[in-house]
């Protein structure tokens, strides 16, 4: 196929056709379509935008690009995605949650690039194995309803490609590329049941409402047209989710919340996701019911028994159940205060982010070792107040280069004034394909 | 220098500072920007364009990434460039009689691809070198008053990749591109004047007059900038200029037309760059004089004297010169005819271009070998009237399926009406800094 020709048409702005998007998808998984190519076809898309058919046929062309899962579980399988933010640790909380309650969660994870961290890092972080044989991976979660790995390379082999030439070349904003990516990843895995969690505020792939709401709905759509059960929630990403953001600080939070000795925010979104997951996996009939299950779940410890069984069935030390404060170890620990008192009013949570990263807590490069023991534990969130005395944030660093850097940033990325000002919302809505519930 | 930073604020619109340009020329001549980033921002000029400013800064640095030569040839050294078109052989022309007038035509021709030819290739269809070291170019101006090389490798190197790459991601058609492209190398050659023939129609790298218009003023406002004296004219290019298509056929029509046995379209578009070369080089004070002194030297034979010391001295046999007929000469040599009768209302000189190199005149790739002998020799020309059974070309080809290929592509490319249709315009006007002068 003529590939300049393809370029050509998204250059004018016309829509692909469906062997012009398998000839994309085929190309940059086997390598025969070379890397400049691919990428002024991509800045293409980026600018010039592709519809809904089109978007749907290169997700599936992008999942054909490799193997085609189909996970025999014992039961219906299904799987939590999200977008991507900051101190968002769900999915160490819900999987546990969820398989407690009976579900079968084959969770398939990627690993931190940009300013988010990713929950296999989080994993090793603690010693476990988050690469498992496709028998290992369905035995384990036949075994004890769960199991999380990382994301292998023969799944979805175009989106390998694409997603590294998009982080190099300015393509990463592009609603469709954004869509089929995490689509093509999750028609890939095989599960029936699928729950999105898509990120709203300043530390969100999609910074507004209108705009997550359209990626919310795109990807939905590329499920229905796929067959799948895909349901997708907006939460907020105005500020970090939980309190702790790096990744043995951000596995330490999970542990706290199923051992009862914390809630809020991280704790509410975790039990939303979690009732639509068990929703999906039939396990409850309304996502009322399977908050309820959830709930229970969590003050009955089976949530924490269950996090002990997963961690142990993927190689780590599940010790850290029972004194989760030996996560929250670094060379240097410090607090940082602001210079002026008054309430919390905005945050640049992707600013937070590069913060953590600048901490050694996620990667620049994909070549890039993290440090898992850096990071930072917050003790304020917008609309809370603050003196000028009073720690921000407690910082984990492994020296005093990094840290001078993060803490420039983490002061540039709050904003305070002097009037009270209202919390963030958490939860917006739930779009599935036949339509969008406001929530509250 | 962050690439992604570049290609984002292209992206997004903005104007490139001259800090940002020169990293991209200097990253595409040295290779420290992987092709992939280069073609991305590429896409992203082309779909978001670029001003004045950053056109004249691209160019320059473009210029800058390789050699700067100052040709010394005793005199004001001239360059003329076509932006390109089919049976456009005016150089083969208007170089002799320039240099038989007493300019200084120190000239840098690019390799045909696409569907135009170079005069580099007509030069080594007849044996001419067209590589000549810097020493022998410059003497070569200085004794005989002209030369014509292959552009080398080293000017302008950044163009050398940012060209190959176009061409690889159907980013060929920006202004800023093209005219950054053609600048680049023209600066870098160092000429103090420069005639640019900007075509204009059916087979012109701008189709429309007033792209072409936007093209010349883009170009002269370029070398405005960078200190030189740049006049471009907007000529003609609905139909091929002069009669003859394809490698050795061209020589032929130019050594027929300094022979004085043949006039047309061809000479005319000649004359009159000519005579804007001979005012930039200083030996005529009007463009009317030059063009008497043109004819002067075309009626004496001085022309056509000039071609044979050019051909001679890059290594030619001059006795083309005295038997041009022998240029004619192909295994197969048919006519085409057209199955209808009536007036020739319009060509698509492009696809009659393609047709060309679907002979072999022209290359599909950089790598392709041309055939020196094939090409056509059209009979007609727009308004023209043409019988059914009257030859619309003759076709000189190497076998019978290019024959085919190259007939059909012919055929489809030419427009019979059954109404008389007027002739095409030649001349539309010349471009300088001070503005534009419409011919007629």
């Amino acid at each position: 196929m003529d590939f300049p020709a393809i370029i050509s048409d998204k250059k004018y702005g016309r829509a692909l056709t469906d062997e012009q998007i398998a000839a994309f998808a085929k190309g940059a998984a086997d390598g025969s379509v070379p890397d400049y190519q691919l990428a002024a076809l991509l800045m293409a898309i980026r600018l010039n935008g592709m519809d809904a058919r089109e978007t749907a046929s290169l997700t599936l062309a992008m999942a054909q690009s490799g193997e085609m899962l189909k996970p025999n579980v014992g039961g219906i399988a299904v799987d939590k995605h999200s977008t991507g933010g900051v101190g968002d640790t769900t999915s160490l909380v819900l999987v546990p949650l969820c398989a407690a309650c009976g579900a079968k969660i084959a969770k398939m994870s990627g690993r931190g690039l940009g300013h988010t961290g990713g929950t296999v890092d989080k994993m090793e972080s603690i010693g476990m194995r988050t690469t498992l044989t496709e028998a290992e991976f369905l035995s384990q979660v036949q075994r004890i309803g769960c199991a999380i790995v990382g994301q292998s390379a023969e799944l979805a082999p175009a989106d390998k490609t694409l997603y590294a030439l998009r982080d190099a070349t300015a393509t990463v904003d592009s609603l469709p590329l954004i869509a089929s990516s995490i689509m093509s990843k999750k028609l890939a895995a095989g599960t029936d049941g699928i729950v999105l969690d898509v990120k709203v505020g300043s530390g969100a792939i999609m910074p507004t409402y209108e705009g997550s709401l359209k990626l919310a709905r795109a990807m939905v759509d590329i499920g229905h047209r796929a067959g799948r059960n895909v349901t997708a929630l907006l939460t907020g990403m105005n500020e970090p989710l939980g309190s702790h953001v790096g990744n043995r600080l951000e596995v330490k939070e999970a542990i706290e919340i199923l051992r009862g000795e914390c809630a809020g925010p991280l704790l509410t979104v975790s039990l939303k996701l979690g009732s639509y997951l068990l929703v999906a996996g039939e396990v409850a009939k309304t996502p009322e019911e399977g908050e309820k299950l959830l709930t229970k779940a969590l003050q009955s410890g089976a949530g924490l028994a269950k996090l002990r069984e997963l961690i142990l069935a993927q190689g780590g030390d599940d010790s850290v159940c029972d004194h989760p404060e030996v996560l929250a170890d670094a060379p240097i620990i410090t607090s940082l205060c602001l210079p002026q008192s008054g309430y919390i009013k905005a945050m640049d949570t992707t600013l937070l982010g590069y913060a953590s990263q600048a901490l050694g807590a996620g990667r620049r490069q994909k070549t890039d070792e993290i440090d898992p023991r850096v990071g930072f534990i917050m003790h304020k969130r917008i609309g809370d107040s603050i003196a000028a005395d009073e720690a921000l944030c407690t910082l984990y660093a492994k020296d005093e280069k990094t840290l001078a850097e993060a803490s420039d940033m983490i002061r540039r990325a709050v904003m305070v004034s002097p009037q009270p000002c209202d919390k963030e919302r958490l939860l917006y809505a739930a779009v599935t394909h036949a339509g969008v519930t406001d929530f509250e």
